[in-house]
């Protein structure tokens, strides 16, 4: 930069980025040209991993208060939906990464031993962010997620794992929402019948629809049986506690509550961002786990049934870790226990009231 | 049409096209606005099914002889392109299913019992053209996936089963490789002395590595003895045939010997278009397994832990499925047995000479 | 259907779906393969030109109203975002016929003669209601672009015309936005302040940094003189009629103040949707410019500098046209006339207020 | 990296790489959030050119030579299409970018004055080595384009305009190509037949058609005449001359006949590669095309008719750049003059032969 203003490659810093392209088959004394693509894609992970952080951090800044300013609402919504775009960026540098063909990579994949993706701090302080937690973390060959990291990078990603995360703090503002219960309306106890009522029309219908055979009657019912014994849980808070125990719920019940409220009565003015926002957070868990699984299916191709180069399991590693890293799993259970707007218990007066705004358009 | 030409509207069957979009909430006396989307799409899906079924069966015609025209690989390369092309449409189009949430699903969920997408006979012919066998799929809620099909479908679908698939004419092409043996060069063998070389070489660094734990040691020696069982089931032809009847491979040792020789010496001016044909198979196993993955996730997301309206185990019976569903998985093996370029077997110069034009540029 | 519920292919109508693929190089003798892609993809955007035209019509009757109703804000946005998503769809389509080469297409393309694209009676309906004028179309060698069609399709499309498009409602409704004007605050007058104050300062810049040329210095202040005229065309009623008139302008000049308005304080709460909106009507203009471009260069490749089948100019006509079809231009020139948040005028407390909700979190 | 192997992060020189990030809103005491994103995605941007300068290296290695070796013609189509690829996230990195806001921009835009894109040396290596030449460039804002860059960055694109580019390795290579002319085969000869027996047909129709207007039939006949002229160039040495001098074609009139010849006749196995190729320059066209189009469109929306950082004319620069800068302009021109394949001249079998593999398969 001179006095006479900014020159843009010194505003991007290009002689340094330029400069960290360093080919290992190049030292090891012949240059293998695939390898600048595998650099490149992985220094492209990486700024893109920064960027996520960067989002995350204005995001959890923004929650991790008594309160969410209503200002910033907009502002979290377009920032978690830029995640997603830049996840879209991401899945389709698979594609990219996938010009190389297995042969390439073999000329050489054996220079970058033990290195290995395992060891991007980066990445692993996204999923912290988000709040995937340790129990839901595959061991690596054996050992913890932080084993192959050097001290410094440990410490940093392990730092990250006390810190309130996106789940935390989405948790706790789930949990302040008003409006569930108003004078004598009850959410929760409306939506109970709801869906009740629901069930036992079903479960009529079944009971005496002359086409079914007695097999299928009893396998139906039986579906129905389960599908009451998953709903009571949601109200019953031993059996809530059970399930969250076991680990097949997360959130909080009055969390979940919310969340069902959000869900059902997403029109309604107040509800509007905070539905669109619960929407981004499974849109995101989606976009990572589409990402691992495309991720799984490269290193199946590049591979094969060996090992990888970090010394896993491989591709089958990748692809069992896409399963169990979503965080939001229960946005997407919720939908089991939705009902048809037609069916949804009628708010009162008081509380449409209090969810619109009180100009005149 | 008019004796002044074609009109557009015409032909494209307009009228009967645009005309097909009958919505059951309509009938049930209120429209639920998403039905349209929902009919769209798979309308949509179904033209390019049709698409599909066009491009395999001219693939098929030209490969079902005793001799491919080489004429006709540049064509045959072009056309499987295509099909991803198409693919990339599909999985694109679910992000289009996916603006409509679980909500507006349900809104018109009920009327559409029992129709399901099991019920696309034109999917069935897609994957039993590529190779998909009886053997190979999931029952579907105990049921052969003919079982939904109305009886006209049903003998369409099966008839197809009957058919060599492409996987069938892929196999006996690669089965006709000239070049694996000449003179006295013998692809298989002088492989098979590669192989165990690097192996070999691979073992004595561990062995002698000072910096391993005994335990590391054991760990990896053990991993490498693995490898060489694998390796070894390729040479013995009783080894491979057990393999083979375990399902662990499927093309036959000569097709797999030959799959093995092309994507070694891919450079060469006769085997580009071959080693082109076999990524692009690759890329169209991958496509349709990340399309049925995604298509899992939407239903997860839209449906959550209920039943499909076909009565399928919903979301979790489509995961599984994308595992299963992948007809040229001995390629991605391939990768396994891959050795870098210069430790590839040396081919004689006849074999050299005779994958070449003979004009001079 | 039978009585027993619904069958995915009658729920569909697959059977005259998939029967109106009638290849003219069939009935004129000879099957040219690629004919079929050609169909399809036109078919497939005809499918989705009824789906936006569908998502058109539910936004028109919710906003050609005295008063747009808050709780149909998010099902709006929601629907914009759905034609965006479409437009995706299209745009990767042209990626799709693109796989037919030049002489692909000259194999059956005489065929075609005279239909063409032009006669899609769906794709005009979709630009006249979106809000594209007579005026803004080009001529087609000639003719008004309804030329083309026979009476019936003629017909409909006009018809359209008369009605109010997207455009229209969207003014009206920004017509009535609350708020510009409160007690002593009036906002067009303070944000005129801003942006005067604004281009004195740089202008200031510029008028004593001694680094310029005197050359230099002449063109940035004529540059400067000539944004101040555009900024002033704003405030004068006359002046801003003569940009209308020109055609330079298109929203009326408080609807035009109420989207700058929307634009600056997009964050807050009742302005939140209503900016989301606008953004989105940008992205759709920019959509449909982009599809236009890239349909313009697949057109170049395929036909070169040959009349299309329809005897437009081709290529060019295609490219030119995609210039002269942004709908929400307006929005576009907004952003010449913003200023940073920090000098925009301030809001007082009392439009601050009736911005948000009512209810404590 | 330590004695005991390469560490990913030491690998990928992240140290430096995440330490380019630096925001000059903080430097000006205020951190605006967005400008992290603007930073990300150009840097990102460098890393991807600095990988299409490679594989264009690589690209310019293999061709700059007498001869090509056809071993080498895989590699070659394989890294031209990894360079679409590339294109393809570029393109998509646009959207991206939009997620910032023109309101969110402003405020760090001053800031950055008087950095520019166009200070992207790297972008202009990428255009000089593809073959853009300084008479095909705009000026901008009445300087060469060279005009904004230090001494050093002048130098560097400089002197890649002295060396030769993929324009003129690809016509010198089309140059040489054989089978033109075989004992008493003249395929130009043969070609100019074939097309003028067409065109003479085509007019035969119209002169006779009674269904036209006189003033119809006037401008088609006109418009058959053009065609001719433009083909008859193709044929007179020096009226082909004229044409290339006015810049209306740019290939030598023998590389034009090779790239009509590989064309026409791609079906032949020793022009599959090439024909590939051939498609595959004009992909890497249309992707740039495209992205400057869709860069064009993204500065409208963000700075409006502003000028732009960099002092160029803004918007209205970069949409008239995208018109400019293909550099296989005369590969789409091709398209103007194919003849259908029944039309082709008949091959020799002697050709035919040349252009077949010896073996038997």
């Amino acid at each position: 930069m001179t006095d006479e203003g900014i020159y843009y490659p010194d505003y991007l810093g290009l002689d340094r980025l330029l400069d960290t392209q360093r080919l290992e088959s190049t030292r090891g004394g012949e240059t293998v040209h695939d390898e600048m693509l595998f650099i490149i894609v992985h220094q492209s992970y990486e700024l893109w991993f920064k960027q996520v952080i960067w989002e995350l951090d204005s995001i959890l800044a923004i929650f991790d208060q008594t309160a969410v300013d209503e200002q910033d609402m907009g502002t979290v919504v377009a920032r978690l939906q830029r995640i997603t775009r830049v996840q879209g960026l991401m899945i389709e540098m698979i594609g990219v990464l996938e010009t190389m063909t297995p042969l390439d990579f073999l000329d050489f994949r054996d220079h970058l031993f033990p290195a290995s993706g395992f060891q991007s701090a980066q990445f692993r302080i996204v999923e912290n962010k988000l709040g995937i937690r340790r129990q839901d973390r595959l061991l690596l060959a054996g050992d913890e997620y932080t084993a192959r990291f050097d001290d410094e990078d440990r410490a940093l990603v392990e730092q990250v794992e006390m810190r309130p995360s996106l789940f935390d703090v989405v948790e706790r503002w789930l949990e302040r929402t008003p409006f569930l219960d108003h004078e004598d309306f009850h959410f929760w106890e409306a939506y109970r019948e709801a869906v009740h009522a629901r069930i036992q029309d079903d479960r009529a219908v079944v009971e005496t629809n002359p086409k079914l055979t007695d097999d299928e009657r009893r396998t139906q019912l039986k579906d129905f049986d389960l599908v009451l014994d998953q709903y009571n849980a949601l109200f019953d808070t031993d059996k809530y506690g059970v399930e969250r125990a076991a680990g097949r719920l997360r959130l909080s019940q009055r969390a979940f509550q919310a969340a069902v409220f959000i869900t059902l009565y997403r029109d309604q003015p107040a509800l509007q961002e905070p539905s669109r926002l619960l929407e981004l957070l499974m849109d995101i868990d989606e976009g990572f786990t589409t990402w691992r699984y495309r991720h799984a299916q490269m290193a199946l191709r590049m591979i094969g049934r060996r090992v990888g180069t970090g010394g896993s399991a491989g591709a089958k590693y990748l692809e069992k870790s896409a399963e169990r890293s979503r965080v939001f799993n229960d946005l997407l259970n919720l939908s089991t226990f939705l009902v048809p707007r037609a069916d949804r218990p009628r708010l009162p007066e008081g509380i449409i009231e209090s969810m619109r705004f009180r100009y005149e358009a």
